[in-house]
């Protein structure tokens, strides 16, 4: 079974001709707009390779029996029935199945948002109980660190789903990390491998064999802004009050730290992705407005650097090793945050790449495994 | 409601690509395929109304229940249960419809083939029990011919729906037959407009008031070739074997003549679609091997003019005024058919248009109605 995206550029042009026509396009339309990728990516995929002699046949996302909620441009799958998937392959056909879409429970086609197609992929593995799922993208796996920034990184042979979440969220671009929690929950192994080349990739399942190596990688997220509230009043529920507002505004906030200052005043400082600075910076000043105090100030020269290893949680000494590294090598260390499997260092964007390198070295990943 | 095809030039744009990758692409991923183009308009149409703040909402073949037999590229309907377009009409929507596409028992895509679109709106329109339906095409409506060879022509106010099937079926562009048929069949009244201004159409009909017109209008097809069989022996079944071959190799034919010649020969000519005619040639020569005896050749050079009436069941002397108009003019006729309600002329096609103008004026067609 094959699952196939739409065409280079194509989901891009639909949705551009979308909104040339209205600013902000109903979401159902779209989703019927932006299927046809898929659909004509399926057909042709079927017939290219009955030229060749393949017996293959296509299924769309209704077909296949993808079902999904109601959200459109961002549907989350609750059934997958497999229509007469597993039959078609019985008979011995390839079945090339569209990705990224779905249909909910009136008939509507639905997209799964961003990574749809790798969620659609996995979805269909753990519907078929698959013995495995093969992601192709275009490197050949996971590595230690980003190899354009870590010449000596190395190719994972296989990684957790744990670790491969935290991978993903803290900037590794291999795989959204919706299909990995997928995948996490419903126990899919998958291997993340190349399509331009036959080298084995990096498989991710539940356990791996090599838990004593305590930090499997190092990733590095150059999309972070930090937000410094200064001067806010210390009273209780003055923080939750900016929270709250970022909630509401939908903005992901990361690495808080608080300090109480001087004066009965505090500061509270946070990092969120950079998309989301100008409607941070927007949600704080007015619930500052309200609280009557309190001054915000955002700094966008700041990374993300974190080690990652499920092997920290029976290790010690993983963050002290971290701050001994960078006292070392004179990287100043802004603001940290932790999990049970990883350490999060914002730094100045300017050493951001000698962090990872410096980390990378220290924690013996340039050794061949 | 509005029914929609895809936009000019994607269903040849889509059927190259699949021609491209196989010489003959397998229909039901064709039809897949195809289905896209007006997927595309649908959800366009939809967001465009929307922006001009028109509540509209658009449907697939399928999601309005158009159901068709399962021959790919050329479905029929079967059934029209209209999903829940009824609904949405009354909630105030207008429902946009794709074109030319309908599902089949087993939830596959199919498509209607030629003219499909012109067929859904009708069929639609017949499920609906709609007052009218609209077709709108480049023309302001059907003319008594065509107004490129007789300036004087003009566009008729009402037309049998048997008037028109002729018309179509005899060369005229505006509408294939099998449209007609349907609204025939399902007393659909419809009107053949102009997309390009306001002008009142053609409505067509089941019965006119104007049953006291002898011939509504002249039709000619330059698209026909003769087919003339000599020497064939003059012994029972020669003909009929002759015509199986044509009919195994689906070529229809049209406008038959046989003649007894002298010592025991026949002769046999016919007229069919210059594209049927290398298909033809090969059929029927394939077929005087077997007998082993006649010979065949093709004369290109022919074009039908066929005038159309439904007055013409109650008036007699038709058939005598086209030959009379033809001797006064000096356009010899090569072949004649009649039905019920037109009489058709295989005539030299350098005389065509001078035949159509002649025609068109010895039934007094110039004048004003």
């Amino acid at each position: 079974m094959v699952v196939v995206s739409a065409r280079s550029g194509v989901t891009n042009r639909l949705i551009a001709d979308a909104k040339a026509l209205h600013h902000n396009p109903d979401r159902r339309e779209l989703d019927l707009l932006l299927s046809i990728g898929e659909q004509e990516t399926i057909a042709l995929t079927a017939i290219a390779l009955q030229a060749l002699g393949v017996p293959a046949v296509s299924r769309t996302g209704a077909q296949a029996g993808i079902c999904t909620d109601a959200v459109h441009t961002k549907a989350r799958i609750i059934d997958i029935n497999g229509g007469d998937v597993r039959e078609q392959l019985d008979d011995g056909k390839v079945v090339i199945l569209a990705g990224f879409q779905g249909i909910n429970r009136n008939g509507q086609i639905t997209t799964l948002g961003r990574g749809g197609s790798d969620l659609s992929a996995i979805a269909m593995a753990a519907a078929l109980k698959a013995d495995l799922c093969q992601i192709f993208t275009d490197v050949d796996g996971v590595y230690t660190a980003d190899p354009r920034i870590v010449p000596s990184a190395k190719k994972m042979n296989e990684i957790s789903y744990e670790e491969m979440l935290e991978l993903a969220s803290l900037g590794s671009k291999v795989m959204q990390a919706r299909a990995v929690e997928f995948a996490n929950k419903y126990n899919v192994v998958f291997e993340v491998r190349n399509s331009y080349n036959n080298n084995p990739g990096t498989i991710v399942k539940a356990e791996t064999t090599l838990e004593d190596v305590v930090v499997r990688g190092v990733a590095c997220d150059k999309n972070q802004t930090k937000v410094v509230v200064t001067s806010l009043p210390d009273q209780p529920g003055a923080a939750a009050q900016i929270f709250r507002a970022l909630a509401d505004a939908n903005v992901n906030v990361d690495m808080i730290v608080q300090n109480i200052g001087r004066e009965g005043v505090a500061n509270l400082t946070f990092t969120v992705a950079s998309d989301d600075a100008y409607i941070a910076d927007q949600a704080v000043k007015t619930c500052l407005d309200k609280l009557g105090k309190g001054k915000v100030v955002l700094a966008d020269r700041i990374a993300k650097v974190s080690v990652v290893g499920v092997g920290m949680r029976t290790h010690s000494g993983v963050a002290a090793k971290v701050f001994t590294t960078f006292a070392e090598n004179g990287i100043n260390i802004q603001m940290i945050s932790t999990s049970e499997i990883k350490i999060s260092v914002a730094i100045d964007m300017e050493r951001a790449d000698d962090a990872v390198r410096v980390l990378h070295t220290a924690f013996d990943l340039d050794k061949e495994s």
